[in-house]
């Protein structure tokens, strides 16, 4: 067990935290601080995010009367020092570990947590829904504070949200957490905005002075009053309603403040409990602050793995040769780039996320990083398709989401050329049910014109980055995994990939199991095990589910009468449904099984643990195998009803 | 034919336009503006925003070397008088039909149409993408021009892509085309803000006046010095750089100036043209502009169905005493809501679409238009949900594409008790391809937590949304089509519907045909066909697509062995693919066809007329029950064949 502070030791609520005396904060932050150090160095987790909002954290906690009052935060990696004040300061070191506490807000691990998040830019339009319910039910004492950074700013449903509150009788606070961070450093024209607004003239010293002036002008005769009153007039009305983007928006703005201030930061709260309407209180905080690394190298320290609290070395926990899968990506749109002159790059603000950061140091102009912004990152790449340009698009799976209306409306309709590349698809490990890639292949695949692939490996990905900037039309869309590759050497040279061609990886007689993507792996892990329950299988990594390989389909259902499918994605209306409506169409019969995430949201762990709760783990795989072999003895539902037990684990 | 003015027959391209003299354009836009009166008169369409933009139209293809210069239409049903100068005024009165020209722009459709749309909010980072694929080309001679409402300017993705254009070096220009309107009235805290800027002062005569004002008060001798200089600093930086919302995101802000001017904005825009760097021009217009009804009633106007050019009476083709589905959804939701204090009412700008406008004035603090703001919408309802709220929050198929990462992460993940109603699921008609709600069975049916569920008619609508708020817990989504209600008497006492269970509507003994909501009255209608050919069918109406009637299917699955299922949603992965999982995991085996919307994006044309095409009317389910009957004369193959076929007449 990590040490405690004597303050932090003391506060197990909120309540406890009242307790102590405003002078006392500061000790209570650096304990707070170092408890977060001392335990994320161990058990690894986002990290910056945290130690730059500790004494908001705080003085929020001192503030307000939460849970009653209700705390919303945004993204939510930055709650582990509020998770630490509200009762969970000694599970903290189960952060993010299965059936641990999870690295963001969750409704139902505390009633402290007002809104669960995970996704960026949602804070402002839950808190007003918040807000607005109590508004409804009466509850007019109830204060929603929804706690924003600038990055998630840049989000369309931030402003969507801001758009709406601003016309809303409520008292919501949105507090704007200024640290010109997102996991790479922010961009757009609003971060530059926030930089002029908080650097050239500070905005309310500014507006005071004016106001100041104006007064004192009225000294100078009755000849300058008709100007004064043109200037009153006018800089009134455009200082005071129009001078500033959120007071544009019809929220009053305070700020900036220093975040770090933290009996400061209690008194501006206080102070603004007792201002009516729409509120925007913007804090300038430092991320990473207190561990000097973590403020040197903001990006690395987003999330560092483990490390040494005391030297600041960020640990290598494993010699692993190979690449993670990103990487290959991030190495091979750089070769393709400097080939093909059409190809651009576009991430919504995760360069290092997906390691499109080596395109964009060698090509800085052709290489887009538009923020935390995933519609235009979408919408814009199928204007650059439109003028002919080649865009690859990289976004997380789950991200992906948040961009299907424009994939469908933007690209797949007007069939552009858009690259969609999906990182960290398929179940993802410790972030988590909001994090995990499980819906992209079902929703991919009902979008007409669209190719969904998914590389196997290093060398399938590299081939199918090849092959996707080297088609006539449409769109094309690669997902692949978190993490490793299974191969070390990876710089191939490239081929071509038949579109809607799988690979025989293994002819058999008895059993064929068709897996997609890096599902192809499990079953290799355990093909010495087949071999030995004497299960002659065959094994057909498919490589697109859409065009699928029919071809290959009919050679399957030809052969067998018992077939697998494996995917990492859900199963309603997965790769194994597409399997599945092939057989139908082309009235073929057989016993077919289909492994995947089942129909509930899978929370955090490792991915091995995970896998195995879904029951495709390599091993499930093999009792499935074995079990379809000699169905005498057990059928497969017994393997649902032990999915469905371990789901039951899951807090939900 | 429709009668066209002397101007306008003579303006083929805009080559022609340009070679009138300016003096000449107020009288070409006279006869543009009676052409679109004329022929949507007589041809329906939108109407009132084509109208608003005759004189913006006119001079923004005089001044632009079109198409290489290229326009972006934001939503696009503004866009018939540019389709009527860019060489389609004769195909004009073929708008919205079958195999007519789109009611929206349309790549593929002709060269002057840069980037096709529907949908709102797109324009600003499509044009940004033209634009930056022209720079990159080298074409650095070329305009791009997006031109969006100030309703569409409330979708967040517009305002992503203000703050990436922000910083892009490129000449884009951003029209904002101020009407004060979407649909229905504009709503938000933007709107108002665009009302203060326009009316309250006019912010460049005021800023003029500010600076004349700075440099006089130098007369006043030098202990007026420091305070000059500090306010000179001061508002010239607030002023010029954060003193509007647009140049807060680095755009340079033009206007507002009277958008029904045709001269005048000719002028503007050519100046516009030299001056570098992302631009917006703030234009005034008036929804209807010239035809007076439209310019009264914006909202009816807006697509006001066949009327009299003369007498501006809008002419009623039907005496059919049928409710539309949406009016069933507006009364019932007023009637819930007078009996459930939870009940909120959520629409993204749609108050009239959805008819969500009899809740909003009986009930205008439950009631809540969040302006074109999906994401936000679906958000903000979680929020009221997690505050024990029960909102409906209803949004058109089509547009819930844009919400889908809010309805897994916001409310599905957390669980919470929001109502989803999406209107105009399946076939929209002549909107075309851009409208239909094809995907939401699919996308819906993979979200864990979610109830999918479809009324075939007007009672099971209403005894839907009454189970729907009447449950413990859970997102509960209800999908139904456009149009009317199969049967005129719909104000029954409610009901309470078991959840997951599914209707029997006939039994029968040599074919099962399963339908999910509105193409249970397709069967009705041959029912008495299908008798005659010795079809003894059984009807089961699911109602549920998720949780599906398991009992029903294993009834279902025990008895026949031909089955048919029939769905106005997307074959991949919709409904019939959740009957053919159900058997795969139940190892039953039947002949399964699935009758549906094919993989290919369907174009516009009524709705009966696309049926048919997708091989799903009526008469297709006859022909496919028969051919499964009698399967040595033909297989459904065929079917399949002949709808490919179809599809190849769609201009793609």
């Amino acid at each position: 067990m990590p040490e405690v502070g004597k303050y932090l030791s003391q506060i197990n609520s909120p309540d406890d935290l009242k307790r102590f005396k405003p002078e006392e904060l500061p000790a209570i932050c650096a304990e707070l601080r170092q408890y977060i150090i001392d335990v994320v160095s161990r058990h690894p987790g986002h990290f910056g995010s945290s130690l730059g909002v500790v004494e908001l954290t705080v003085a929020l906690h001192y503030i307000y009367n939460t849970p009653y009052d209700q705390l919303v935060w945004d993204v939510g990696h930055q709650a582990y020092g509020h998770k630490i004040l509200t009762g969970r300061r000694d599970l903290f070191p189960s952060n993010r570990l299965l059936h641990g506490i999870s690295g963001f807000p969750k409704r139902s691990e505390s009633e402290y947590d007002a809104f669960g998040a995970g996704h960026a830019s949602t804070s402002i339009s839950a808190a007003l829904g918040l807000a607005m319910g109590s508004k409804l039910k009466g509850e007019t004492d109830r204060n929603v504070v929804a706690i924003i950074g600038d990055g998630s700013m840049t989000g369309g449903l931030a402003f969507e949200g801001l758009n709406n509150a601003g016309v809303q009788k409520t008292n919501l606070l949105v507090i704007l957490n200024d640290n010109n961070m997102a996991i790479d450093p922010s961009v757009g024209a609003f971060k530059d905005y926030l930089v002029d607004v908080s650097t050239s003239q500070r905005y309310n010293k500014l507006k005071d002075e004016v106001w100041n002036v104006l007064g004192k002008l009225n000294r100078f005769g009755p000849n300058t009053q008709s100007l004064i009153q043109k200037i009153d007039r006018g800089v009134k009305s455009i200082l005071l309603k129009q001078g500033n983007l959120f007071e544009a928006l019809n929220f009053r703005y305070f700020g900036p403040i220093d975040g770090h201030d933290v009996i400061y930061l209690t008194k501006v709260l206080d102070d603004l409990k007792r201002i009516p309407g729409p509120k925007l209180l913007h804090v300038k905080t430092v991320k990473g602050k207190g561990f000097p690394q973590a403020e040197q190298d903001q990006t690395t320290w987003h999330a560092p793995g483990l490390f040494d609290k005391e030297t600041g070395e960020i640990i290598k926990t494993s010699s692993d040769p190979r690449p993670r899968f990103q990487d290959v990506f991030g190495h091979t749109l750089l070769e393709l780039a400097e080939r093909n002159p059409k190809i651009v790059g576009i991430t919504p603000a995760m360069p290092t996320g997906c390691s499109m950061n080596i395109m964009l140091e060698k090509m800085p102009d052709r290489t887009f990083d538009v923020g935390i912004a995933e519609e235009h990152a979408v919408t814009f790449a199928a204007g650059l398709a439109a003028q002919g340009m080649m865009p690859f698009c990289n976004i997380y799976s789950t991200f992906m989401q948040r961009a299907y209306d424009q994939i469908i409306h933007d690209v797949a309709l007007q069939n552009l050329n858009v690259v969609f590349c999906l990182d960290r698809a398929g179940i993802v490990g410790a972030d988590g049910a909001t994090h995990h890639g499980a819906f992209d292949i079902a929703f991919m695949r009902s979008i007409p014109n669209m190719t969904v692939a998914a590389p196997m490996d290093e060398c399938e990905l590299r081939n199918m980055m090849f092959t996707a900037q080297n088609r006539p039309q449409g769109p094309f869309s690669i997902r692949y995994p978190r993490g490793k590759t299974p191969n070390a050497d990876w710089q191939k040279p490239f081929e071509l990939i038949p579109i809607g061609k799988g690979r025989t990886l293994r002819e058999g007689s008895s059993l064929a199991i068709l897996t997609i993507g890096n599902t192809g792996n499990f079953v290799n892990e355990i093909s010495d095990k087949l071999l030995e329950a004497d299960i002659d299988y065959a094994h057909y990594d498919m490589r697109f589910v859409k065009p699928i390989d029919e071809e290959l389909l009919h050679k399957v259902f030809k052969k067998f009468t018992k077939i697998i499918t494996i995917e990492d994605g859900v199963l309603k209306g997965g790769f194994g449904s597409a399997v599945l409506e092939f057989m139908a169409d082309n009235q073929y019969n057989a016993e077919v099984v289909r492994l995947g995430i089942p129909d509930a949201f899978v929370e955090h762990g490792a991915s091995h643990e995970l896998y195995e709760i879904c029951g495709y783990s390599p091993n499930d795989i093999l009792n499935t195998a074995k079990k379809m072999m000699k169905p005498a003895i057990a059928n497969h539902e017994t393997h649902h009803l032990r999915i469905l037990q371990a789901f039951k684990f899951f807090k939900q």
